[in-house]
């Protein structure tokens, strides 16, 4: 008799990622054909949450199987009191699953961007710090469809187009580090595969806490947009975060290859050759200027750049426009300007 | 003293659009220089709701300072006991605000679709055809930015990608026949403009019924997404759809120009030159490919498109895939074949 569907399950998702990055990694090792690349290391980041306690219990299970060594680390935020005893129970648990090397790392959570951009930076930074420590060539993250979907909801509230509409990506990070095996895989399969499997999760009073928007968007938002639209919700988010992604990748292409033929000799934007590219295009390159003379990307939104555009289409002899980061753009003589003021 | 700033911005938004509408006309009579345009005439689509009776009157209020003649159309979908004598009760209410022609018209609809589409497809039809009996120029929407944010969640349920998420276009049908001058507009403001025009406005029992999906998503879904993610909702919701559709049609262009890049000397797409495209502008083709041998738009999906395209992008000698009507996909030497079965 096999494992229980959600165990399967599991560890079928991770099973496949570790595949993909042996091959990465053989492609990366055939530089030096010489030398035998030694045996990779991947961690888990694991919360002590469901989710990350199934990814952990799948990576133990899984990487023996193809020689690949696995370990695991828990962030210790300190946003609790007695978080730290929490890590090293996570800790605990995580050696019990026959990973190896397993620490806990302590970060200092900044306020910069709210409470929970201030919390992901600082994880990030440590877990960067942990991958470089032991070597590791990956880092499995245990982001599910529903962690997607709610990303994706949150990225449209901001308006600001599909970039933000395509949510995490599977691979990311520099060299690819990050892995998201779980991110067709459903919250409810990583919580029975732990249930199955005995293994005790810690349900974070965070992730219950209404004061975040993601909890309200989790236990209010989603589920009734569920009610109204139907139980295929998730999945269709999901299914708009990977599409949206191709399309923005592709977008961004088409216009770093543009850029270059809309600039004149002296490299400045001719707006009749601006005029001319879809708009969808061309306001990807007038952000791009933007950007490239100092307008912080965060703080630059898209009726900025609808702005500087009616430069380009609507012209009227309008003034100065003043973008964030103190840039400043304007048309002269046919040219647009963009610049720090 | 002016008019209440409910007034004021729906006339400004109507204003707006018989001015393009103005445009659009001079420059098509331009190709006849000799005749001298007759004034246009532009038609108000009015269910007798607060929304097209404040586009009306807005309507009746603009266009005679601008030289157009001003008509309204109600169509009577006969889906409800009593629907003609409310049809000829919104003529007369169109009539007192001194349109002309007014009529109402009497659809049967189907069942295609669904209850919803079967009642648009009926709907537009008769306009089609009213707009060709009195030689109309325009026929004006009431459509709101709150009825595009819900057209956006409902594409987005659809998980079909960023096209199902542009939700409807401010100028749209043949020759730019439909305008929607309130589709930045809020639905608060038609109706405040209605009461402090004393217009009687009459509440389709239809939109409140929680049978229909955008019924549940007006009552429920976005009123718990506004309270989980902010009152900027509706608003980031409708600048996404304005986004995705140059998104969209920027990528639509790229892919027909690819398309002719990609075709061997036989007709036959490629799978080399296919598998060099960015993964966004490969799927379109094969989409556009998959249309064209006769599978129906509505029943292809993405994950159809996604099977197609794993024959270039992970290719182990799949055999013929299946799409909708009896369209076949398949790689033949290097070639991908996708014709009717």
């Amino acid at each position: 008799m096999g494992p229980h569907p959600a165990v399967a399950a599991i560890r079928l998702a991770v099973r496949r990622v570790l595949h993909d990055i042996l091959n990465d990694h053989g492609r990366i090792s055939t530089d030096t054909p010489h030398e035998r690349p030694p045996s990779p290391l991947v961690l888990v980041a694991c919360s002590g949450g469901a989710d990350s306690m199934a990814l952990a219990s799948a990576l133990a299970f899984e990487a023996p199987k193809l020689g690949i060594r696995a370990g695991g680390i828990t962030v210790d935020h300190g946003l609790q009191p007695g978080s730290d005893l929490r890590a090293a129970e996570v800790v605990l648990r995580l050696r019990e699953l026959g990973l190896d090397p397993v620490e806990s790392t302590a970060v200092s959570v900044g306020r910069e961007g709210g409470p929970e951009a201030a919390a992901r930076d600082a994880r990030y930074a440590a877990l960067d710090a942990a991958a470089g420590r032991h070597g590791a060539t990956a880092i499995l993250l245990g982001h599910t469809r529903d962690d997607q979907a709610e990303t994706v909801l949150l990225g449209l509230a901001r308006g600001s187009g599909i970039r933000s509409l395509s949510g995490m990506a599977s691979v990311s990070g520099a060299d690819g580090r990050y892995r998201r095996p779980f991110l067709e895989l459903d919250r409810q399969t990583a919580r029975r595969a732990c249930m199955v499997q005995s293994l005790a999760v810690w349900d974070d009073p965070h992730n219950a806490d209404p004061a975040y928007t993601r909890s309200r968007l989790r236990h209010e938002g989603l589920p009734a947009l569920e009610k109204a639209l139907g139980k295929g919700v998730v999945e269709a988010l999901a299914r708009t975060a990977q599409l949206s992604r191709d399309d923005a990748d592709a977008l961004d292409a088409w216009a770093g290859q543009a850029e270059a033929s809309v600039r004149d000799a002296a490299g400045l934007l001719e707006c009749a050759k601006l005029y001319a590219l879809p708009p969808a295009v061309r306001r990807r390159i007038l952000r791009r200027a933007a950007i490239e003379a100092g307008a912080p990307a965060g703080s630059l939104f898209a009726r900025h750049i609808e702005e500087v555009d009616r430069l380009i289409t609507g012209w009227r002899g309008q003034g100065v426009i003043n973008l964030p980061g103190k840039v400043v753009a304007q048309r002269q003589g046919g040219r647009l300007v963009i610049r720090q003021g």
